[in-house]
C-alpha cells in the first residue's frame, strides 16, 4: 500500500485497530512497513501508545522515526519516556540527534538524571535500572504512605512496592501496596519485608539475573556506598537481562564474538563478520594439530589404520571437555561452586572422567573388534587413548572455565572452540605416544 | 556442634539469628548441617519462615523434614503452602508420605485443587501456575474493587494485579492497585490494562518465559479453552523457568541428558551417567568416519601429508556448524524464524558460508604458503575443501534445528553432538574426493 491508496474513512479505521494493538506488535510491524507507511501509522497512535512502542524499535527505526516526527510530537515523546528508557534511546541514535533532544527536548531537572544514568559504564545495573520508584521513611503511618501514594505522579506499575528507609535514607525494605490498605492500624515497620539482596550500580547486569533467580525476587534494588535506595531493576528487565545473557553466553560457547539482534534482517556481511574471529583462531591454533601429525608422518605411513581412529578420538575427546566446562560454568553461575574449588573440581571431573571413560572403552572396543576386526594392538592402543582422553578433556574442560573467572575472562569464552583446540593437540600427542609405545613403531 | 552443646541462652540466641535470616539462605545452611542440629532448627524457626525455607529445599531434606515435624506442626507447614507449593512438595516425595500428607493433613477443599494441578504434565505452565489470584468483574466501580481487596485472604504479593473479567469470567485485562486507589471516579474499564498474550496450561513452561520476554509481561495469565482466567505464572517463577530452560537448553547442546541441581554433592556415577548416553551415540556413529578413511586408506598412504589437515578441518565445519545452529536456534526461540523460513535460513547460511569461507581460505592459503611450505596442489586440495566444508556445515547448522522443531524435537538437541559427527562424515567425504581429483590418485 502506498500513500494515494488511504482516504479518510480507511485512515479512521487503522488508526482504530492500532491503538487496540499491543506496542510489541505494532513495533514488530514497523520495522517492516514501506517508510511512507510507518509515517501515517505514527501520526494516528496515540501519544502514550507511541511512547511505549518507541522503546520497543530497533535504533535504527527509532533514528528514523525522531525524523519524521515534528518537534512538538518529539517535545511530547522524550516526556512519555521514563529516565531508563531515554537514556538507552540516547544511547543508541546517532550523536547529531542524540544532541538536539538533549539540548532542547530534555527539562533541566529530567538532564541531571539523564546524564548521570548516562554515566555507567554499558551493561553495568546503573544502564539498566529505573528511577522512578516511591520510598518513604519508616516512621510513617500506613495512612500517610498511602497519601503519598495518592499524591503520586508515577506510573502505577512502579507503585507495586513502596520502599522503606531509615531517617537515613538507608534502606530497610519494602511494603506492598496491599498490605498498606488492608492494615492500616500496624506500623510500616510490621509490614515490611526485609531486604534479602541489594545490587551496586556498577555491578554486571548479570548480577541481577542471578541474585533475583536465587533469592525469588520480583524487583531487586540498586543501592549506592551508603545502602541508599538510588534504583530499581523491575521484574520484566530482569526477564530481558536473563535472556540477553543466555544469549550472550550461548554464542560464546560457540565461538560468535557479537551475536546480533536480527538474523534474517541482518546483513550476511555483519554475521559473517562476528563469526569469522573465532573461526581465524581456531584455524591457526590448528597448526599445532598439522605440526603433530607432521612430526610422526613416518608412524602414520607405516601404520595408516590409525588415521581412521583419530576423528572419533578428537570428537570424544570434543564432547566430553564440552560437557564438564558446561556443568562447572552453570555451577559458577549459581555460586554453587568458585574459585577456591579448583582442587575440587579436577577430582571430581577426573573421577567422572574415569567412569566415562571405562564404559566407552568397553563399547569401543567391541565395536573394533567385532566390526572393524582390528588387530589386538591397534585396538589396544586406541582404546588406551580413549580412556586418557576422556580423563584429560574431563578434566582440561573442568578446569578451564575457573581459570577464566580467576582471569575475570567470561567463563563461557572458554567452553567453545577453545577447548576444542587444546583437546585436539593434546590427544594427538597422547596416541602417537601411545602408539609408538604399543606397536612399537 | 552438637545437641549437648546446647544451652537455653545459646538456643535463645540462634532462635533470633536465624529469624532474621532469608528463607534462601537459612535453606542453604539446613543443606549442610548434620542431622540433630537441622531438628534444633526446624524447631526454632517461625512457622512462616518455616514453610518459605521448606520450599527452597532439596527433595530429600523435605522428606527429612517432614519426618522430624510433628503432626501438629505438618498441618501448620501445610496450611502456609500455597496450592502450587503444595503440588510440588507432593511430587518430590516419595509415595508414603505423598499419601500420609492427602490423607491426613490437606483439608477437602484444598485436595481438589491440589488433585487439578497434580493432572498437569511435567514442566507444563499447569504445573507451575499459582490458583491464588484475585479477579473482579469489569462492571464493579474501583471502591468496590477496593473493598474485595481490603477482605482478601491472600499475601499481599498477590494482590499486585488485580484481573479483570466480564460477565462470562472470560479475562480481560489487570488493573495495578495504585491506579484503583488514586482514580476511584474512574471505571474499572478506563484503569484497565488490557492482556498482550496469555498461556495454556497444557503448553511447556517455556513458553511463559517467552511471551514474558517478548511482551515484557510481569505476570503470565494463564487461561482456559473459553478464555477463562485460571492462574498466574507471577515473575519470579517466569525467572526461575527461564534459568532452567537455559540450563537445560546448555545441556542439551553438549550433549548432557540430565543436568542434576548439584554438582560436587551429586554422585560422580550419577554425573557419569547423564554424559556417557551421548558419548556413546557419538562414538558409535565415528563409526562413519573411521569407515570412510578406511576406504580412501591408498589415498591416505600415497600423500600422507593429508592427514595433517583433516583435525583443521574437521574443526572449522563443526565450530562453523555450531555457530549457525545456535543463532538459529536463538533465533527460533524468539520467534524470529519459524518453519516457514526454511528456505530463506538455507540461502541466509549460505552466503554466510562463502564470505566466512572465502575469508578463512585466504588465511589458510597464507599460511600453508608460509609456515609448511605446502605443495600447491595440496595447498589447492585442503583450501577448495575448506571452503566448501563452511558452506556445508553453515547451512547444515542452519537447517537441523528447523528439521527438529518440525519433527517436534528439542532443536538445542541438533545443536550439539549430533552436528558434529554429521558434519565430520561429510567433511571427511568433501576432503578425500577433492583429492583423489586434484592429485590424481
Amino acid at each position: 500500500m502506498s500513500e494515494k491508496n488511504y482516504n479518510v474513512e480507511r485512515l479512521a479505521k487503522i488508526k482504530e485497530t492500532i491503538n487496540k494493538m499491543d506496542p510489541v506488535d505494532i513495533a514488530d510491524k514497523l520495522e517492516i512497513l514501506p517508510e511512507k507507511d510507518v509515517a501515517i501509522w505514527i501520526k494516528l497512535l496515540n501519544k502514550d501508545l507511541l511512547a511505549d512502542t518507541f522503546t520497543e524499535l530497533r535504533p535504527e527505526n527509532k533514528a528514523r522515526i525522531v525524523n519524521i516526527l515534528s518537534e512538538s510530537s518529539i517535545k511530547d515523546l522524550v516526556r512519555d519516556l521514563d529516565e531508563d528508557e531515554l537514556v538507552d534511546t540516547l544511547q543508541e541514535l546517532p550523536a547529531n540527534i542524540t544532541k538536539k533532544l538533549m539540548d532542547f527536548h530534555i527539562d533541566k531537572d529530567r538532564r541531571k538524571v539523564v546524564n548521570e544514568l548516562l554515566g555507567y559504564p554499558k551493561e553495568s545495573v546503573g544502564s539498566i535500572m529505573t528511577v522512578n520508584f516511591l520510598s518513604v521513611k519508616e516512621n510513617l503511618t500506613p495512612k500517610q504512605a498511602l497519601d503519598k501514594i495518592m499524591a503520586s505522579q508515577l506510573d502505577a506499575e512502579k507503585l507495586e512496592q513502596i520502599w522503606i528507609t531509615n531517617q537515613s535514607l538507608v534502606l530497610l525494605g519494602f511494603v506492598y501496596i496491599a498490605d498498606i490498605i488492608r492494615y492500616q492500624d500496624k506500623s510500616l515497620n510490621e509490614l515490611l519485608t526485609s531486604i534479602s539482596a541489594t545490587v551496586s550500580p556498577y555491578e554486571d547486569q548479570e548480577v541481577v539475573a542471578k541474585l533475583s533467580y536465587k533469592y525469588d525476587l520480583g524487583e531487586v534494588p540498586v543501592v549506592d556506598s551508603e545502602n541508599r535506595l538510588i534504583g530499581i531493576v523491575p521484574a520484566e528487565d530482569v526477564i530481558d537481562v536473563a535472556h540477553d545473557e543466555f544469549q550472550e553466553d550461548i554464542s560464546n560457547i560457540t565461538g560468535i564474538s557479537d551475536q546480533s539482534e536480527s538474523y534474517l534482517n541482518e546483513s550476511s556481511f555483519k554475521i559473517a563478520k562476528a563469526r569469522t574471529t573465532w573461526l581465524i583462531i581456531c584455524l591457526l591454533t590448528a597448526t599445532m594439530t598439522g605440526f603433530i601429525i607432521h612430526r610422526y608422518e613416518n608412524l602414520l605411513a607405516s601404520a595408516v589404520v590409525l588415521t581412521a581412529y583419530i576423528p572419533m578420538l578428537m570428537d570424544s575427546g570434543g564432547n566430553a571437555g564440552s560437557q564438564a566446562s558446561t556443568t562447572v560454568i552453570t555451577s559458577l553461575y549459581s555460586g554453587e561452586i568458585g574459585i577456591k574449588d579448583f582442587f575440587k573440581v579436577i577430582i571430581k571431573e577426573a573421577s567422572i572422567g574415569i567412569i566415562t571413560g571405562l564404559i566407552l572403552v568397553i563399547v569401543n572396543f567391541l565395536r573394533l573388534m567385532i566390526m572393524d576386526r582390528a588387530a589386538i594392538a591397534v585396538n589396544l592402543t586406541v582404546s588406551l587413548t580413549l580412556l586418557l582422553t576422556i580423563i584429560f578433556s574431563k578434566v582440561m574442560g573442568g578446569i578451564l572455565p575457573i581459570i577464566a573467572e580467576k582471569c575475570k575472562i567470561d567463563p563461557t569464552v572458554m567452553a567453545g572452540p577453545l577447548i576444542t583446540t587444546i583437546v585436539d593437540t593434546l590427544v594427538l600427542l597422547i596416541y602417537f605416544e601411545v602408539a609408538s609405545l604399543m606397536l612399537g613403531l
